[in-house]
């Protein structure tokens, strides 16, 4: 198996259990997407947003989307549940959450196109490292044994080739891009509509079974969620996203796929079709792909090309998409997820509450003071103010 | 049967049967294409250029075009044989040449696309008037029986749709095409790459027959010519010319039917293909068509819309290549056919060769002075020479 596995656990223990208790709150009342929540989170931290929010503290826009749960305090149950299946939730504060990768939500700055808070993972995989290089397949659930055949063979030249399969896990093309990858024994990940818990479709349970006990299986929805219809919609971008390109290979009129691909697209994402017969319906929505802009993929190496060219192009890319946090180290990151925003903390409570040590606490707050992370006042640390950070 | 038929009789005898007769020779000499001979035949018109061919008084890059048959003499039998098949050698002079169509040459500029000296033409049409709204439809000769499908309903949405279907009546998507043309009672020309007297391939001696007899059978080629490999290529141009945009509907890899949409594409015509599976040979050079840029179409509509488009674009372009005689009258075009470039004649003489009376020969001679076409010196009417012409 040639699946990029994390960099050990280490990985996670930088990250306060405060932020990642939040963070499962917030994917416990928010539903996807929202940047208001998004936003909010950016302005006062993980933690205190999500205090805030619990005590409904919260300016309308965010109020409008947790009213409903705000109350719900289901942290432990979710974390137990995540752990009993060998899932676990990955924060931004982690290494391997895929910082660079996101990026593209901010660049395309879509009210409909919302970073995920969180994502519970299961399986060993590194998202951040799966996510390097990537492509969505995608496809009808209703697939032809010709789109069946397509799919297969393209995940199985993506997976030799040592590209992260992304699909849906549903029924038709999806299954066959990750069973494809599977047996070539390449890497392929799962995004779920629900949670990373539930087998769905059942039909499914060892194929899920068997992502997770080689890649990952991912989900912004808590355990035990069920895949409501308009979250496959809100799903979607995650393939998207995930995915350096993204192939629909057979897809109705009007159908999720071509949202997907319209999501990927958005995110400057380069948007595949696999053609197919005129005469086959489940070729009609590659075909408009095509007709729009997509380009018309008629082998596994046309993909990989693309795929190929992405990576250089990006490797030269200047208008990369910055975050202030971006290359601070895991434990400069711990630092800064644990910092209040409108309070301020001496480096003791800093200490306790990122789970540093004290010498790595001060080297990270003098790092993040630099890049203007960070407030030194009357011997404790704070954020910048809302209006001190715009205008940083 | 909606095909457009020519303009009555009287749109030939305009021609004088010497330029008629200078062609029929230049098309039996002359290996098409050729730029040089072409421009020859503009400097000192029809007749004494055949003369001056004849005779070996020409420029070296034409003396090598000419060489080998300019000792030939089948003018009569050419027509004769022509006449015994119902065909006749259609020449630039006469109202129905598709002067406007042609200009795609002059336009594109391109060493392996010159224009036809004339052509052979056999059935009922005005090739002027079919060319007016006409679709290349070409492809493989082992079509398979998807593509033998797409290219049949293909030809009959056209044909319905009273748009002139141009192949070259090859087996597979060729006669697929014209097939499904004709089934519409829809307008269908044929371009050989053989003497349109000739039955080719023979197991389309009825096809062939049924195109002559609604509409146009057309080739560059005199009575009787085989149709070598090389010619296929050179005919293509032909097809890509008339066809006012350009169908792929099956092609393998490095094929023909590549290169008639080549040539479409430098004559600037809008090359569409048909997708279809991934797994067909018979797709691989569709596919590669629309990955370097030509239009998937998926239905009949898409090449309608595409045709229809341009319809109207072309009605409001400028930049339509214009020649010195377009608008000319049959009558003023027959005189102006008729003037020596290297001599000056009477207007009794012109009346002779024009085949005019002798107030039609001077009322056309005035319109041809005030176009620069024609000079009047000492009494007699010439061609105005190569230097001033540059100027005009």
């Amino acid at each position: 198996m040639s699946t990029v596995t994390t960099p050990g656990t280490g990985a996670h223990a930088v990250v306060p259990e405060a932020v990642r208790r939040a963070r499962a709150y917030l994917l416990r009342v928010v539903e996807p997407p929202s940047w208001e929540v998004v936003r909010f989170v950016e302005q006062y931290g993980p933690v205190e947003a999500a205090e805030l929010i619990r005590r409904g503290e919260v300016p309308r826009g965010v109020g409008e989307k947790v009213h409903a749960r705000r109350g719900y305090d289901h942290v432990d149950a979710d974390l137990d549940a995540a752990r009993s299946v060998g899932a676990r939730l990955l924060v931004p504060e982690d290494a391997d959450w895929p910082t660079w990768t996101f990026g593209a939500f901010e660049a395309a700055d879509h009210p409909d196109l919302a970073p995920p808070l969180a994502l519970w993972v299961r399986g060993p995989g590194s998202l951040a490292a799966l996510a390097e290089r990537a492509v969505a397949v995608v496809g009808s659930r209703a697939a032809s044994g010709y789109g069946t055949h397509a799919a297969v063979e393209l995940g199985s030249a993506l997976g030799a080739a040592g590209v992260t399969v992304v699909s849906g896990a549903a029924f038709g093309i999806d299954a066959a891009a990750h069973r494809g990858a599977l047996a070539a024994g390449g890497p392929t990940l799962a995004v779920l509509a629900c949670g990373v818990d539930r087998p769905y479709p059942v039909a499914h349970t060892s194929l899920l079974e068997r992502i997770a006990a080689s890649a990952l299986v991912v989900s912004e929805y808590p355990p035990g969620a069920v895949p409501a219809r308009h979250r496959f919609l809100v799903r979607n971008r995650l393939l998207a996203a995930i995915g350096s390109g993204c192939v629909v290979v057979e897809a109705g009129a009007r159908s999720g796929s071509q949202r997907t691909a319209s999501d990927a697209g958005a995110l400057g994402r380069p948007v595949m079709a696999v053609p197919g017969p005129i005469t086959s319906a489940m070729s009609v929505g590659s075909h408009e792909l095509i007709r729009h802009g997509a380009e018309l993929v008629g082998r596994p190496d046309h993909v990989l090309e693309t795929v190929g060219r992405l990576g250089i192009d990006l490797a030269v890319e200047p208008s990369r998409p910055r975050r202030p946090t971006d290359d601070l180290t895991p434990a400069a990151l711990a630092v800064h997820g644990a910092l209040p925003a409108r309070a301020a903390w001496s480096v003791e409570r800093l200490t306790e509450e990122s789970g540093q040590v004290a010498d790595v606490v001060r080297s990270a707050l003098t790092e993040l003071e630099r890049r203007g992370l960070a407030e030194f006042h009357h011997g404790l640390w704070q954020r910048p103010g809302p209006t001190r950070r715009r205008d940083a």
